[in-house]
């Protein structure tokens, strides 16, 4: 993909304006793709051309170089103004975030080599250029446990062949590339790697995806059956996947918090705008439940910004690790307390398909079964409130 | 309609027996009849041959004489099988259970005409031969408000012109004929009577229902503009509407509540169906999460069973419709906060359209915005804590 | 403890109706019991002088034969009274209860003897004459779980040699003889066995009760050094603790369940009446609070009856089981979510000790952390809803 | 009171470092003062010599010149240690807090003299000092509604007579002076105006404070009948007392929220204490209540800062109030729950008096039930969500 149109982007503050910009015509377009499950194409197109693929890169690479803090700005403002097109958005900013804020000293110690942060520097290039990449971690059956994933990898000749099934591929069909997770095929124990596979032969997308909410995100299955470069191993390491949960916690757990704070935000002020049309704010019933809900949206917004915030300051430390799972938890049980409140709010005219609360309670109540769930994050904070080590101490494995 | 093969049921258990006879074949459809918002013509065309039209028919009449609370337990049933099918069986059930409850000796005492009660029992007579009815009350902008409605009647000639649009009406297109609730043209003062009106000329279905949940329910708006007989009106007494309403709230309130049940009831099987068959029952969070959706549901269940038993012993008394209050109230909330849970507890892939919880959780959430609203019981209820009359102390108008 | 005061009750409604004779006396007195952790003896005298205490045995041994049914009625009204003299009462009808409706033939199949079924009617024959009994089970850093056991019996010359410390024994130092559970030292399977201890020598009654709330039950720590003849032996027979327990779990688990309903309709009834006193009636989100407490209330009661009404009918089957689980886990539930409520209905004067909601609150909080708790209930019905065996199912031992 | 022992501030890090080297002390000692309901006059003796009660002196007055953000972290951490302690230092923060933000032009601007502003400065120095100042708003009946109030102030020579009967006075008898609002009796419409009243005669504490929790406060009635000099006007001007609630809401409404995620923080590590020390973070029901609390308690606790910083930046302005309202609903709201389901997850030997869950879990309640109570915030959120103006629109007047 060329970059060509692609804008350039000097500074976070100019993506979080970009992403205001396009906001509304995001908004606009919302109901046609969710009533349709149809991929956002021109939302993306917009987000490429406003140069917001490239939020991550670094200011060496010629990107805007945005932290954490700036990606949950951004991805707050996205997720108010189309929960699907954040979400793919925020896929992207998985894979591209992780890259750039992988330290080198890190992939060497790991035993990386030069030529993998030359090929990591490429990817990034390309993110900036306006490629869109996806993540295919998820396999049905095993949900998003690396260390049960089916897909395998094994070293042949030159390069690796990969082989498996993904599920819950968000932008399937519309990316560039997939990072794919798979298990190391000749290994007894879960050594897991990460791949970069392009999209083209070998990668086939099955349009399965057809769900209850977030209908426009393309997440669908995705059968690889390819062969890949030496390159094509993140890192140039194996084994990073486990070790990347664990230290980077925010890309798998909590990146899409911001995502449901902005639906549940999405939720309360169309509520309001309802109430406010059809004369409703003289009920007290109805005020109380708004009254609640901005308090818990408040809330849950910000521990989003207090773990963006501390990703940033101090990534991969215990407290950090925490106020992650927290921003988790507290995101996707508030966006479905406050949509479901909100339908109760306006009453059975809210129910109706083209109502916009209609779709946003469905987009709502998504974000608490995405994993990591409600139910594993609390018992992850509560190992942690017992001073245990969350990462080891859980009777099911989480990864 | 001819009741050529409809069945005679003997009794209220043989409903019963035939409700759970005819429920797997309900089931088995109920997914498609959501996928598309179709009608369950197949689902009233069995309910219709077993005689089930005809539940409320008094044995005077060759009916079962069913009471309220055998219909809570045709609901209960009907609803755990297919909530749509069971939400306009309930309106059917409402119409020919308001009309075989009514004493004659109130039609009377209000001023109806032997007339009238010969014209009950040939409405009667014609559900125990398969006539399918339907109600048309809410109005867009109106709600249930039966006081603002702003369909009208007037008498002309030999007979009535009633004209206006009417929204919420489950089986509209379906059902042989309509009660339709209207207010005199000529009073200042609200006076609000119920029509019969046979579907056909004057009678027009806009198919615009799609919604959230209950799809199958072809609740479509409908206009009418129509010139009727003297006879039907219902009781042949004007103002029979908020009378009704008073002393008969179940049939407005809470006939509905056992269709509720009967879906959180599903959502709590089929969630324990899949747990099992995905072996999750080892996680302690979901098997909380089972446990407390059983209580929760028992006790929905025997408040509804309770209002019933009320509704048969005292009808109208200010305990038993304290007891219907409480049935609604619990049965919406209780369906909501069940079907949510069962979809965390079976995580993402119970989000995906096909899975029967995704559907029971659309579906589950519909009962707390039907009229009366969850806010507006709980309003009733505290009223009547308090000793106040609750039929009379709210800030705004019920009906 | 003659028996020549006490009045003799034809029958369950009889009982009943003494008890609500007696309910304004408790009323009256709960505060100053609640106020100095002081035994309601006045209450217990007025209980024994009415023949309240023989409520469970049989007619053929003089008593009104009452079922769980009849009693749970009594406990309800009983705890709207005075919630700690109603558990106090609770634990003797526990014994009464278990020795009127363990049939004979268990008994005998069990191994127990003639002798043992003449001792159980001395004892029934003594509550009908007004003596008081108590259990003794839990214990320190065991709590109930009967399997876990530190007190001991041993077989010593013609009896037994009990041994060992009690806590939460309610009623200590006012009772005439405890129902004390106990392990066989001798043995390595857990055998736990119960014994008639009289008040007397070798029962020491530690007065450490001092607690949150039902604070005059005086539920002291007991120890127990004490020689038996062989007719302490419940049954006659050893290992009767765990079988009962899994037979007739309603003794364990859910003869407070009234107890703690009554408390929460005594919340809710006295936050009307503060209401109704200052004028707040007019405030919704009053009104809404004491709606949705009216609600709960009224679902907690309906399935404390309908588990009364299933053991009685069908004890120990699997569904009557479920049935006393869920009595409990909603009765506690329900008790500390309303009293919570109402305090928040009527505000910071509801706070002040001597204002009845500040005792009420406390006391209804102590009905879920009663075993078994509302967690292990939860778990218990999630067992049960996936068709396992709850009994058995469980991670820790339940008992 | 003299100002020889006590410590200089130099800085608002200073006060933090002291609160937290204070609070062992205060812990240590808050199960006694909770127990005999006495007033914690150790832990008053320590703040002040530390300092502490200067903590909003500006610093050319010799203070740290602690910003609301400031106050936030010492009221958390002093919470956390003994919630009646914080909550009797809260109110002194309050009055000294709004003495040291009132701007000298906003004075000036509603006819203050400049003999106002040395007034206040000499009230300033004397908490640097170390005074202790408390409030005496709420009146029995009036609650907190300023526009009730009935205690009244004439003027009369050359000052003012101050007559009327306050409650919940929180260190009452143990305080220099009391900060009163009173009503102009003259007048038909509301005046309210704040007055300086010096402890001694004219004063009279009713030792009337006996309460659920936060015994310690000392929160007694006071009968005021005294004479006072003009100089006692706060601010030398009448009416001051509304404007001060609209315009600086947050002494009124929000100071304590910080207090009472500090007794929330403290339940929360108090059962993990006793959860570890008594084997049981083996349980996943255990755990997944401590999870929740943490992620609640961490919200509550942004929430708070965030007014806090809001309050800093740009008081008074309608964004910055909703998040002093949005701090009062989820403090009170979440101490409460977080408490509850402490008791719950340690079981019945936290509601042992002594254990320090009890205590705990008595504090936790009251937050809710303190003006403006949690019903009032959601009201007044709600309208704020809705557009309207928020301190204009409610149906009951809020001061």
């Amino acid at each position: 993909m060329s970059g060509a149109n692609v804008a350039v982007l000097a500074s976070p503050a100019e993506a979080l304006e970009a992403a205001q910009r396009l906001a509304p015509g995001l908004a606009a377009r919302a109901a046609r793709h969710d009533a349709d499950g149809e991929f956002p194409s021109q939302d993306f197109a917009e987000l490429r051309d406003a140069g917001l693929l490239g939020l991550f890169v670094p200011r060496r690479l010629g990107g805007p170089g945005a932290s954490f803090s700036d990606y949950a700005a951004v991805a707050l403002e996205l997720g108010r103004a189309a929960g699907p097109t954040a979400l793919v958005y925020n896929m992207h900013a998985s894979v591209t975030g992780a890259l750039a804020s992988t330290p080198d000293a890190l992939i060497q110690a790991l035993g990386g080599s030069n030529r993998a942060l030359q090929e990591r520097d490429r990817l990034l290039a390309a993110a900036r250029d306006g490629s869109l990449f996806a993540v295919a971690m998820s396999e049905r059956g095993v949900g998003a446990r690396l260390s049960k994933l089916k897909t395998t990898y094994t070293r042949e000749g030159e390069g690796f062949v990969l082989r498996g099934e993904k599920s819950f591929v968000s932008g399937a069909g519309h990316v560039d590339a997939y990072l794919v997770a798979a298990r190391a095929a000749a290994r007894d124990e879960p050594v897991v790697s990460y791949f970069f596979v392009p999209a083209g032969d070998g990668v086939r997308v099955e349009p399965s995806w057809d769900s209850l909410g977030m209908r426009a995100t393309a997440s669908h299955d995705v059968t690889f059956d390819v062969g890949l470069p030496l390159d094509a191993l993140l890192g140039g390491v194996e084994g990073l996947a486990l070790l990347l949960a664990q230290v980077m916690p925010q890309w798998l757990v909590a990146s899409y918090a911001a995502v449901y704070v902005g639906v549940a935000t999405a939720a309360l002020e169309e509520a309001a705008r309802q109430a406010t049309a059809r004369g409703l704010g003289r009920l007290p019933a109805l005020r109380a439940r708004l009254g609640r809900a901005d308090a818990q949206i408040a809330a849950a917004r910000l521990c989003v910004l207090d773990a963006a915030r501390a990703v940033d300051a101090s990534p991969g430390t215990p407290a950090t690790n925490r106020a992650v799972w927290r921003a988790k938890l507290l995101a996707g049980d508030v966006a479905a307390t406050v949509a479901s409140s909100m339908l109760e709010a306006i009453g059975a005219s809210a129910s109706r398909r083209g109502n916009a609360l209609e779709r946003l309670y469905r987009d709502a109540r998504c974000g608490a079964l995405q994993p990591a769930t409600s139910d594993v994050c609390a018992d992850y904070l509560g190992l942690a409130a017992l001073g245990a080590d969350p990462s080891a101490g859980a009777d099911e494995a989480r990864w």
